[in-house]
Formats: structure tokens, C-alpha cells, sequence
């Protein structure tokens, strides 16, 4: 028998395929003041970065703009050796832990293209594009 | 001096970046019957691959959707390390050459990201996202 003293402190390895969520931070900008308020697209990567941080295989990464513009806040999944989507009409007040989820669906799908019955509705509305890996 | 007999057969070396272009094949079909009429998308991808050939740092592959379905034919460009672009409404009549051209010019841009004046029309009003590299 094992005593909770006898186990050695450990972190906890999250060991999910990685995922990364790009989020449009020009999405939703009210101002070129760069001390002026933060855009929808800057706050939905605040929330979506401190919700993502016990999930260590989720990564969040800025982007300055997807080329999409009237569908804010963009945002896109992206994971090695799989399909990326780019997906508009993300709420930062009722997204992040749909997205988390998401990122999650995209990471454990063998091409990164989840089941339907998988997708939040943000995603089952929201997809713009798609697009293959190279390889 | 060399003579022209000195010097070995070889074959032209394509020192370029390399760059994928994806094309939907499902764009524009009009018949589920695999004897039926090619797709547009099909076309498209022939006659690009065919127009390819000399120019090895182009390969074309076959995609069976990218999720946009109005805007067809559509088409994304894809090279290492580079913003990928998936542009709609091209059109395998019109539009050949122009993708060679911009297949070059997103293989040879610093970050896949062309200028503007290297960009043929079909680049320029088309594009209907992009998305950045991973890493």
C-alpha cells in the first residue's frame, strides 16, 4: 500500500495532440490609440489565454488579421499534419469554453476535422474555410 | 575554355521555394456519376497541373472541399513556414497563368504575404481568408 507521502510531487503532462488557436486581434478595434480600449478580438484572446492554461496542449497565438473583416472575431484552429479551420462570429462573452472544447474535438480528430455532433454551435455556424495540411 | 561538349546533360534545376496550390474538385460539379461530366474544380486542377510542369517548385493536389461552396472554384495556396491563402471564384477558362503567377509570388514573399501589385485580379478580389504558419 502507497500513502499520499510516499507519492513524489508531480505536474500533471497533458498528453493530447497540440492544437494551436490563432485569434484575430484587429477583429472588433474601436481605436488606433494604442491606449485606447482593447478590441472584441484582444479580449477574446485574454479570456480564451487564461481558460486555455490548465489545458497544455492548447496554445493561443495573436494574429493581426485572417483576410475576413466583416465576420468578426475570427479565429482558427491549427495542429500539425492536419486540417485548419478559420471560423468567424466568435463571442468573447459566450465562446471561450466552446472553444476550448473545439480545440480539443480538432487536436483528437485523426485529420483534425471533428464530427458534427462534436462541434459547438459556434463552429457549426461559424466556418469560413478549411484547408488541408501540405503533407 | 569550355566547349559545349565538355559539359555535362543536365536537367534545369527549379531553385524556388516550394508552394502548393490545392484546388476543390467538388467546386462546380454537376452529376454524382463517376462517368459524368469533369467538375469545374476538375478542370482547373488539370489544366493547372499540365501548365505546371515546367515550373518543378509548383505542385497542385486535389482537395475534395474547403468548406466555402459559393464562391467556386476555389483554390488555396500553401508553402513552408508561410501564410496560406484560400481564394474563391476562380475560373479554369480565365485564370491559369494567373495562378502560376501567384503561386511564384507567394513562394518567393518573405512570409507567403504577396504585394499587392504582384497579386493578378483573380488574387486581388478572390482571397476569402488566410491563415498563418504554426511555427
Amino acid at each position: 500500500m502507497t500513502s499520499a507521502s510516499d507519492t513524489p510531487e508531480t505536474t500533471v503532462t497533458d498528453t493530447l495532440p497540440s492544437v494551436t488557436v490563432f485569434v484575430c486581434t484587429s477583429c472588433g478595434k474601436t481605436s488606433n490609440d494604442p491606449n485606447g480600449p482593447a478590441s472584441r478580438g484582444e479580449i477574446l484572446l485574454d479570456r480564451l489565454t487564461k481558460a486555455a492554461k490548465p489545458h497544455a496542449h492548447i496554445k493561443t497565438q495573436a494574429v493581426d488579421c485572417f483576410a475576413v473583416c466583416t465576420r468578426e472575431v475570427t479565429i482558427a484552429f491549427s495542429a500539425p499534419g492536419k486540417w485548419s479551420y478559420v471560423i468567424g462570429d466568435t463571442d468573447p462573452a459566450r465562446d471561450i469554453d466552446d472553444i476550448l472544447t473545439a480545440a480539443t474535438a480538432v487536436a483528437n480528430a485523426p485529420h483534425g476535422v471533428p464530427k458534427l455532433k462534436e462541434r459547438p454551435a459556434f463552429f457549426r455556424t461559424g466556418v469560413i474555410s478549411r484547408i488541408p495540411p501540405r503533407d
